[in-house]
This record gives C-alpha cells, structure tokens and sequence, in this order.
C-alpha cells in the first residue's frame, strides 16, 4: 500500500506546540527522539529549541525527512492547512506516518486520512484526553485507530506521550469518535457542575462545605473535584480555555448529527458555553461557564 | 423551647423499612439502640424483628416512648401522614426529636419541622447520599441540620448511620437544600452518561474498552462508574428505581422554582427521566434512563 522505508520511527515532525504541544514534543525529545517542532510563535520554537530540539521555520521544515509527523494543532482547518496547503507533507520522508492527535470531527478524519495515504504516507488518528496536566507527566489516555501495523510502528512515539494507549479501531475517524464521547462527557460534566454550584450559592450554603459533599458522594465527577473549586473563583488561571469546549462539543454535537443521533444534553451544554464565548470570556478558563448561570441568575435593578 | 426528658436517646422508633430504611435500623440496632420499627410491608417488619428489632404494627406503636423518631419514608406526603395523621407525634417521650431522613422538597421540610416544633418536639433535617451500598455499611454521607444541643443528642444515632456526618445548618430546610443539590449532580450526570454511552453504542464502538477510557479519564462520574455498566445490560438488578428520580429531580426543580433560579441541565434530565417512566418502565433500575435515548434513536420500519 505504501513504500515504507523500514526504519523505527526516530526522527518526529512536530507542529502545534501550545500548551499541550510543548510539553507533548519536550517528552519526545526527552526520550531520544530527534524532535524539529513548528508554531507560529516564536516563543514557543524557542522553548522547544531550548529543550533540545530543533525550532523549524515552517511545517515543510519541521517534516523535512522525518518519519513521523506528529500534528498537535487547533482544529481540523489547521490539520489542513498544514499538510496540504504548505505541502509540508511531500517533505516528509518516504512511507512516513502522519499522526493526528488533535480533537477534530470523525468525518474530517476520514478525509484527512484519504489525502494522506493517497500521497503515499501512512495515517493513525490519535487523539487525547488529560489536559495539560497529562501532557507534561506523559500520562495521556490516547485514542488511537490504524492500520495494526502503523499502530505497532508508532508504539513507542504513543507510549513517550501516554500513560494509557487504547486502540479503538483499525480505521481513522474512530479515534476522534471515542474523543467525541469523551468531550460530550467533560463538557456536560462541567456545565452540570456550574448549574449545581450555582444553585447552591444562591440558597446561601457554605460552599466549601458543599463541596466536600458532593466530590465526596455518588455526586461526584473528575470535573466537579477539579473545576469545581475554580468556579469560586472570579478570574481563575487558565488550563483550558471556554473556547475549547465551544468548539469540542461543536464537534460531539457534528458527530451526532452525522449519525442522525439526538444529544440533548450536549446540546444544551453547548449553547451555555457558547452564551459565555459570545459574552466575550471565550479566552477564560473553561470553568467560567458558570457565568451562563450567574447571568441567567441576575436580578433586576431594585 | 421544648421539655426535654434528659435521657440520652436510646429507645428509636423507626419508620419505613425500604431499601435504604431496612439496613439503617439494623445498624441502629447493632449500636445497641432499642429500635421499634414500622413499614407498611408485614415482611419488613419481620425482618427487622428478625435482626433484634421490635416490628410494630403502626407508626404509633414504633414512636411509643421513644426518644428519637427516624422517618426513611418515600416522601414528603408520607412523613406528614406518618407524623400527623395517625397522631403518631404524640405518642414520643416528652423532648423528643424527630430526624427525618427522607429526600423531601427544602420547603415542605420547614413547614413540617413548625408543625412538629408546635407541638413540643424536636426537629432535625437529616437527609442521606450513598445508596443501598451506604445504607448497610453504614457509610451514608448526612447532610444534617437542626439545633446545636438536638444536633448533638442525636449524634450517637447518626453515627451509627453514617460515614461523614456534615452539619449544614442549624435551620431545618438547610439539609434538604444540600440534599437536592447533591441529586442535581446525581440525576443529570446519570442522564449524560446514557447519552455518551447511547452515541458511542450507535457509532459502533467497543463498548467495554469505551467505558474503560472514559471512567478513568477527564469524563469520569460516580454515576458513570457504578452505573454505566448497567446501561448495557436489558435488565438491571435494581439498586435505585428511574422512579426515584423523577422524585428526586422533581424536588430539584421544585427549589430552583421556589429560589426562582433556572436550572436548565437539570429540567433536561428531569424530562428524559419522566419519558422513561411514562412509557411504564419507572420501576426499572435508574441506569435505564438509557431508555430515553434508546427511544429518541428507534429507527423507521423500512
């Protein structure tokens, strides 16, 4: 199906170094990977440069000859813009393998994965869970789907990564999929927790209290414990943005409208995060989306 | 304020010996506590009378000359019939307290702790989270609220009961609010955890290797964890009934309406519970609010 230059996989093309990315590429640097990374911010070139690895000047430079190219990027736009419109992936060498670990909507994995192998490089869909948190321990939970043998290729560049790998499939697309049910789960959880927490200000409980409650019963959620003591805050720092799950439940919701499938929840999930973004906190940690309930929950000038 | 007798609580009248109620005045027995117990079932009675409790043939009978009521009653109506009608107050030991248990709206509890104030007895709001599990180990979270010195007599009692005992308030009313935040989080995370694992079962996935991914990532809940695998199943064992719920989350809805807050996750939850039991499935187990979705998905004959 492709030339594959028989080599382990050594040297990594690395593009999207942000606040996963980063510490995603110093890990691969950390564990002898030769590692030439691109962003479209210098600084973080730099900080990759400084960490040991090469800063390229362009996507086509960070993949010159590499075996794999690891993209770590925004959206699917991005994906694309990178591999095809810069052409960065004819730079790649021969039989390489794309690996696309960003949150993109299954159907736009699929084509993405068409382009790529149709150009003679191999393809796994990657994507991850566990913030920025897991991407500096290297204890993401990857979803990966591929061919067997690419999965076995790319195995030691998804372990330097991941505490947990999970292969979900053998075709692209189902890996974004498990992303998706994993999204609609964070997103709703929070949004859950801003609704409970809400409430429970406005009927004058003692929150600390409240909290020691619910993180400790069958109330409890990974989302709740984690973000919960943040939407206390007024401006809390910043490990995911509202953003974010504007637009990764955009994609559970795109994913559930490709399978014809209602998602309620999600869906209203959704249009809480996205009052907030519209607000202009669309930069603000994601648990700000309580201030969906603290502007529903404004009361009149007496 | 009111005649107490002095005593330290010892006598107990218990009533409603259910799932929960039966394990709790077993482990109030096991204390050393003399507890005589009601349940409108003759083979609950037995059974506590089996265990080394004293079954009574009315709630009367159960509150005679005790120290203590404890009220694990379905709801609101059956505590005021409990209480009120049969007269059953006043056969209690001057001074004593009455502790209801019982998941009921924050309102009705402060009407009911008057009612019983007005007639010379004491009132502690002490709803329970943690299940069936919780009630036989005697592990509950207790969300108390009451007078310091009635907080205290009955301590002994909650003890027996519970594994983290949190006094929320001193104004009865404040522990039925803890409680109905506490089901906030419960019902609606058991509403998103049917959805993702509804989407993830239409979209084809491995469905063990999905619920190993999300319960040990970001997307984990309680709920998810106990009672995801139930979701998968056609016929649960029953630990707690879609019925519940519908209560549960109706009180939920019932505070945010008397706090005139919204609670839009919540009211969601709320209508997919009730869609469930209205096509007859409410005593079911909970995780078979999965049957909403199962619904919303049906397919056209073709």
């Amino acid at each position: 199906m492709m030339a594959w230059n028989g080599r382990a996989v050594r040297r990594i093309g690395f593009v999207g170094l942000g606040a996963m990315g980063l510490p995603m590429a110093k890990n691969l640097v950390a564990r002898g990977f030769a590692v030439r990374g691109y962003d479209i911010r210098a600084e973080a070139r730099a900080a990759l440069s400084a960490a040991g690895g090469v800063a390229a000047e362009s996507p086509g430079s960070a993949f010159d000859g590499a075996d794999a190219a690891v993209l770590m990027v925004v959206d699917a736009a991005q994906a694309e813009s990178v591999l095809f419109e810069a052409d960065a992936l004819a730079a790649l060498a021969p039989g390489a393998i794309v690996i696309l670990m960003a949150t993109v909507p299954p159907q736009r994995v699929v084509t993405i994965a068409e382009r790529v192998r149709a150009a003679g490089y191999g393809f796994v869909d990657a994507p991850v869970s566990g913030g920025v948190v897991g991407a500096e321990a290297g204890t993401l939970t990857i979803m990966a789907a591929g061919e067997g043998d690419l999965i076995s290729r790319v195995g030691p560049v998804l372990q330097a990564l991941g505490g947990k790998i999970v292969t979900v499939g053998t075709e692209p697309g189902q890996g974004a999929t498990a992303k998706a049910v994993n999204q609609l789960l964070c997103g709703t959880h929070l949004a859950i927790a801003a609704e409970a927490l809400s409430l429970a200000q406005t009927l004058g409980l003692d929150m600390d209290q409240m909290l020691d409650i619910v993180t400790g019963s069958a109330a409890s959620s990974w989302m709740l414990k984690d973000r919960g003591p943040r939407m206390l805050e007024t401006e809390p720092r910043v490990t995911s943005a509202v953003d974010i799950f504007v637009k990764d439940l955009g994609i559970v919701l795109e994913a559930g409208r490709d399978a014809k499938t209602a998602l309620p929840m999600a869906s209203l999930a959704y249009q809480l995060f996205l009052s907030v973004s519209g607000r202009g906190f669309g930069a603000l940690d994601d648990s700000q989306v309580i201030r969906a309930y603290r502007a529903l929950g404004e009361r009149p000038v007496p």
